[in-house]
């Protein structure tokens, strides 16, 4: 098949499967998570149910593909985030940034329903490795901690800064998020 | 009927519930939580099918006891250790100590099947207001800061702690509570 073709079919596959996505988290968003059908995300994305099947088994896999793009939508946010600072700011932002995304959540539910699927784990570790490598930079910068592994550190943080969907307020988020980077602040070195 | 009768007949219901709830604990250790019967429990327990049944109506709400038994075990065993200093080396205490009790669980099947019930919220709550109150009286004593509530400092330690269960040795466990420490300490106050 010439290069084009396959492109053609390619991006033709992606619109497919973005409708179906797109139509089962309006559906979600209407009517919650329990009584949606497969014929439902079919119509409203405007295509066959057949057609559907030949893209998602079943509603689950729909909205893990849903969930699969909201996680890769904050992860890019965060890189975004991380492109433009110094390694310190850098380093905030994206754990602010995190903490935010964290506290807005309204997905309990769908969570609960995924949570332990293996693409929450693989965006995790991606998760993970990038601030762990944030950490690692604010340290050699020596504005973080160098004592403890900054794998370490990212564990910490990350589930420090889950506590942001347990607090009411954007500024008691904000306080977590600075109560966290004064965890990692380096220890001090005795009297000078 | 006399106080003494009574009295007599709880300690009898209570043993008998203990050693359903001790059967069923021990029967999952050996054979793992799935396959695990009411009449495999009531046969360890010593006790009649009919009686198991009229204590437990079925197995989930078993291993709810003895998981709830395990929580008030953690908490009176944190309670005891509060007992003992200062302030400051009481936080530290409740907190390394919480910090070793999430570190050990192995219980990540029963966490999985339990997690969302009632017992563990109550308990959740008193585990926090503890927390709070420590936190509250080491900010009193100037060793934690004041500028943030304690309620959200007791969030900020109960779930940067919960990354014990992600750390791969005792060591690692100790750093992470000496950072979560850190991020209590009282805001610097400006150049002196």
């Amino acid at each position: 098949m010439p290069k084009l073709w396959e492109d053609s079919i390619e991006a033709h596959r992606r619109a497919v499967r973005d409708a179906a996505v797109e139509a089962a988290a309006a559906l979600v968003a209407q009517q919650g998570l329990a009584s949606i059908t497969m014929s439902q995300i079919a119509k409203r994305a405007g295509i066959g149910r057949a057609t559907l099947y030949k893209y998602f088994p079943d509603i689950e896999s729909v909205l893990t593909a849903w969930h699969e793009d909201h996680i890769a939508e904050h992860l890019r946010r965060l890189t975004d985030v991380a492109d433009h600072t110094d390694p310190a700011g850098r380093l905030r932002a994206v754990l602010r940034d995190f903490a935010s995304i964290t506290h807005q959540r309204h997905d309990g539910d769908l969570s609960a329903l995924l949570h332990r699927g293996e693409h929450v784990t693989r965006a995790h570790q991606r998760l993970h490795a990038f601030i762990q490598d944030l950490v690692a930079d604010a340290a050699a910068g020596g504005t973080v901690r160098d004592d403890v592994p900054a794998g370490e550190l990212a564990t910490y943080c990350l589930h420090a800064l889950t506590a942001a969907g347990a607090m009411t307020s954007a500024d008691a988020v904000g306080r977590l998020v600075e109560v966290t980077l004064t965890g990692l602040r380096p220890a001090p070195t005795g009297p000078e």
